[in-house]
C-alpha cells in the first residue's frame, strides 16, 4: 500500500505534526502509530505534534507490569486485557505496551502464547504496540512515557506497559506509570532475591503468579513481610498498603482480583490528588529530555569519539580531555565543586 | 584514631590532592582507599589528583567478572585471587573491586563464603574494595573506572572487578575492562536466556561454572555455538575467538583455565595494539564525566523538582518545559533537528 492510497483510504493526510495530532484525535490509527514511532526516532515533529495534543491527556490509567524473566508477566497482561475487555460499563479501550524484545506480544513468543494473544489481536478495542529496546536507556524510558502519552490523547482508557526485568530504562518506565504491579513467581530464587529490594520500592500491587506451584504460599507470606516492613517506614508520607495477589494468569485465575487492587490504589491516588502524583512524576520525563538533547548536540559527530581518543593518546586524562569538552558550553560548565567538601577535608 | 595520628603514624599527610598522590605512588594504603573515596563522593579534588598520578597507570591488567546472580561470580573471583598470588615469578599484586552490594567480599556473604575468603583478607598483596551501587548509573561506572586507574597507580598489577547482572551500570563498568569474563552455570534457566544477546556481545572468555552440575555440557555446547555465530561476523575486525571454559569454583577447579585464557586474551590485544583499544574504550569515560557534570549544574539545585513539577502544573508538557531549561545553555542547545527527517516526512 503506497502512502498516498493509505492517506487517502484513512481520510487524511498525515504528514505534518498538526495533520497527525489531528489524526490522533479523530481516533486514526496510523496516526497513533506513526506518533509513536516519531517519538521512538526522536522525529523533530514530534514535540510540536505533542504541544496539539497534550491537553487531550491525563484520562487513561497507566498500568506497569514488571517482574523477572519467567514470572509470567505477558500471560498476565494477556489475562488482565481481556478482564478489562469483559466489562462493559462502561466499554474500555485497552492499550498494550511490550517495551522488552523478547515479549510474545513482539514476537518472541512460544507458538501457545501467540495463539492465546490472539482473541486480543482480533480486537478492535485493543491497540499492541511492541518498542525495540535502544541503546540509550533515557531514551527508552522517554519513549515509552511518549507513546502513553499518545495513546491517552487517542482515547485509551487503559495502558499496560510490559517490561521486563531489573534495568534502569525499565525502572524509569514503571516509575512514570500510576500504578505498578510486580509480578513473581515461585521457584526463580536467586533472581528474585537479587531483584526484591529495587522492586519492592517500585510496586504498587504485588503479584504472585503461578500460585498453585510448590513454594507459592512460602512466597506470598515473604512478600507480604517485606512489603509491611516497607509501609511502617513510609505510612508518613500517606503510605499505601501494597497488596500481595496470588494469580494463575496461565489458567485464567486471579486478573479480577488483580484489577481490584489497581482500582483500589487508584482510590487512593485520587484521594491524594492524581494531578500532584503525576506532575511529580513527570518531572523525570522532563530531565531525560534534557539530557538527551545536551548529549546529542556534544556527541553526535560521528567523529567526536575518535576526537576523544586522539586527545586520550596524547597522555590526558578523562577528567581533563572532558573539561576540555565542557568548556565550549561556557563558563558555567566547568566541573562542579562540592560545597560540603574542600580539597582540605577528610 | 584521630587524624592527626594516623597521618603520623603512617608517615604523611594525606589532606590535599598532591598529598594524596604522592603517598598513593608511594605505596601508602590509606591514600588509596581515600582516593576511590573522592572519586565515589564526586570530591572536587580528585581530577587534580589524577592528573598528578594518571602518568603512572597502565600496568595494570583490568578483568572483568559479570554473570547472573547465583552463577559464583564471587568464588570465581576468589579462586582467581588465590591463584594469582600463587604464581611467583614476578609476584603479582591483586586488586579485588567489587561493584556490587550482594557481593561477599562486601559483607553480604553467607557465612562459609567469608571465611573462604579470609585467605585473601589476610594476605598483604590483596586489596579489597566495594562500592556500593549509587543511584545515577553513569556515576557508578565512571567511579569504577576510577577506582582502577587508583589501584593501577599504586601498583596493584592484576585487578578483579567483579559486578552483578545486566544493569547498563555494569555493563559501562565492564566496558572499560581489559578482559571480561562472563560466568554463566547451568540450571539458571530464563535468566540467561535473557542476559545472552547483552553477555555475548561483552564477553571475551566465558565461563561455565558449575561444571558438575546437569545440564552443563548443553550449556557448554549452546555458548560455543553462540560464541562462534558471533565470531564470524566479528572477523572483519579482527575477531577474537572467544574460549568458553568449564569450571567448578566451588572445588577450586578451573582458575588455572580461566587465567590462561586471559592471557592468550590480553596477548591479542597487545597484538592489536593496546594502547589504542584502551583509548577507544576510555572514550566512553569521558562521556560520563561530561554527562555527570551537566546534569549536577543544571539539577542540582534541590527545589528543582519542584520548580518542574510547578511548571507541569500549569499544563506545559515535558518537551516545552525541557525547552525552557536547554534555554539557560544557550543558543546551541535548543532541540535538535533530525537532518535525515522533516517533518513532512514518512
Amino acid at each position: 500500500m503506497t502512502t498516498n492510497e493509505s492517506n487517502t483510504a484513512l481520510g487524511g493526510r498525515l504528514e505534518t505534526p498538526s495533520e497527525l495530532a489531528a489524526g490522533l484525535l479523530g481516533g486514526n490509527r496510523r496516526a497513533l502509530s506513526r506518533l509513536i514511532s516519531w517519538s521512538e526516532n526522536d522525529h523533530k515533529g514530534f514535540p510540536e505534534a505533542l504541544n496539539a495534543f497534550y491537553p487531550h491527556t491525563g484520562r487513561a490509567w497507566r498500568i506497569g507490569i514488571t517482574g523477572p524473566p519467567g514470572a509470567g508477566k505477558s500471560t498476565l497482561v494477556n489475562e488482565l486485557a481481556l478482564e478489562l475487555r469483559r466489562q462493559t460499563e462502561p466499554q474500555l479501550d485497552v492499550g498494550i505496551l511490550a517495551v522488552d524484545p523478547s515479549s510474545p506480544f513482539t514476537g518472541g513468543a512460544l507458538l501457545g502464547d501467540r495463539i492465546r494473544m490472539d482473541e486480543l489481536t482480533a480486537d478492535p478495542g485493543v491497540y499492541i504496540r511492541s518498542m525495540a529496546s535502544r541503546k540509550s536507556h533515557g531514551g527508552m524510558a522517554r519513549a515509552g512515557v511518549d507513546a502513553c502519552d499518545v495513546m491517552d490523547a487517542f482515547g485509551i482508557d487503559r495502558i499496560l506497559i510490559e517490561t521486563v526485568g531489573v534495568g534502569q530504562a525499565e525502572y524509569d518506565v514503571m516509575a512514570a506509570c500510576d500504578t505498578v504491579i510486580v509480578v513473581m513467581c515461585p521457584g526463580a530464587g536467586d533472581g528474585i532475591q537479587a531483584m526484591k529490594a529495587g522492586i519492592l520500592e517500585v510496586a504498587d500491587v504485588l503479584v504472585v503468579n503461578k500460585s498453585d506451584l510448590p513454594g507459592a504460599e512460602r512466597l506470598l507470606d515473604d512478600l507480604t513481610e517485606a512489603v509491611h516492613v516497607r509501609d511502617r517506614r513510609a505510612t508518613a508520607d500517606g503510605g499505601w498498603d501494597v497488596p500481595v495477589v496470588p494469580a494463575s494468569a496461565g489458567r485464567g485465575q486471579g486478573a479480577k482480583e488483580v484489577l481490584a487492587a489497581v482500582v483500589r490504589h487508584r482510590a487512593r491516588l485520587e484521594e491524594l490528588g492524581l494531578e500532584g502524583v503525576r506532575n511529580q512524576k513527570r518531572t523525570a520525563q522532563v530531565r531525560r529530555i534534557v539530557e538527551e538533547t545536551i548529549d546529542k548536540r556534544l556527541f553526535a559527530r560521528t567523529e567526536m569519539g575518535a576526537d576523544i581518543a586522539a586527545q586520550l593518546a596524547t597522555g590526558q586524562n578523562a577528567y581533563a580531555v572532558a573539561e576540555a569538552l565542557l568548556a565550549q558550553l561556557g563558563p558555567g560548565f566547568d566541573r562542579p565543586s562540592n560545597p560540603s567538601e574542600s580539597p582540605s577535608s577528610k
